[in-house]
């Protein structure tokens, strides 16, 4: 049986995504910079193709073994309403579910289909759960999201891809997580010189 | 020479102490959890003798070369007031600078002597480097500080001893340090069970 996972790109001072989130920043202002391990192609720097959103390397093999791994989908309705249109409707081509207070019949998407989940983050995940099979349920976001399912001892793994940015504003990951103190253990590690990829399992 | 470094043990949601920093909880309430990495006698678990205060393994050999590099120390006045009896006096055994508002006259510690700098961290900043030679000098703490030197684009190296543990209140180590997004070039990786030891230089 698969695991639940939370996984993020984050800055050093911990922001998910920079500030003002909307269908024109996605990520937030300044946020996709987060996102550049990923896609390399955001860097205006470099000289690569438009649509050049292929990683290289290790970051590469992180992204493709987080891909592989995943059996189900769950976001929130912000997250959804902003990445439809961006992701051409397939983020991963796995069931999603979608967290959120208005209902709204499923919706296929090219190779699946988005589920709307009206009562709540423990439905969505004994739903998101059945779908996976022996994959895991990835809680991609956004950090809302996320900080519920944690604070909810719900989540068995976090994948921190830690970027050497300090972005000073935006919305944080870890906010909002618990009262108590969280012990992790450290279980994996790939370092490459766009990101520090680390995971955790939480005890 | 030396260059100016800060360094800092913080946990996965960015806290370098606990709140409420006191006599009593040095590194506010639950925050001594960050330093069990180099002060293994802190974990109520394992069977060391009391004063066991010497980490071990990497964790060690990372510890000796940020000690040995350190040729002077700046310090908040807030962590000398707390840390003087804490220490026996002797934090690093350099010359150590306490930037405050209340001038004091120099006192001697057992290696070296404290300096009461009342002119900014400018001037603390001086006064370090000559002090230092080819030594690095180190901003030891506390956060405010530590801020103030980063925000100030004063600080060439961060180094970050991350802490598999979510502390959920405290004192953040990278709050107020600039405004606009701020790029570093990871330079250093030492993972233990621990702790894992990350470098930035700040570019």
């Amino acid at each position: 049986m698969g695991i639940v996972r939370v996984s993020a790109s984050v800055s050093l001072d911990g922001f998910s995504a920079g500030p003002d989130t909307s269908r024109e920043h996605p990520m937030g202002i300044g946020g996709e910079r987060l996102h550049r391990w990923l896609f390399p192609a955001d860097d205006a720097s470099r000289d690569v193709p438009a649509g050049g959103v292929t990683p290289t390397g290790q970051d590469a093999a992180v992204a493709a073994e987080q891909f592989a791994r995943t059996g189900a989908v769950i976001v929130g309705r912000l997250t959804y309403d902003i990445g439809v249109d961006l992701w051409g409707d397939v983020p991963f081509p796995v069931p999603t579910f979608v967290i959120t207070h208005r209902p709204h019949e499923p919706r296929p998407m090219r190779s699946d289909v988005f589920t709307f989940v009206t009562d709540g983050i423990g439905s969505a995940l004994d739903q998101a759960r059945a779908a996976a099979g022996d994959r895991d349920v990835l809680v991609m976001g956004g950090a809302t999201v996320q900080q519920q399912y944690l604070a909810a001892g719900l989540v068995d793994e976090l994948q921190l891809n830690l970027v050497p940015v300090l972005l000073h504003h935006g919305e944080r990951l870890l906010d909002h997580t618990g009262d108590t103190t969280t012990e992790l253990v450290q279980t994996g590690l790939v370092a490459t010189d766009a990101a520090t990829h680390l995971t955790y399992t939480i005890s």
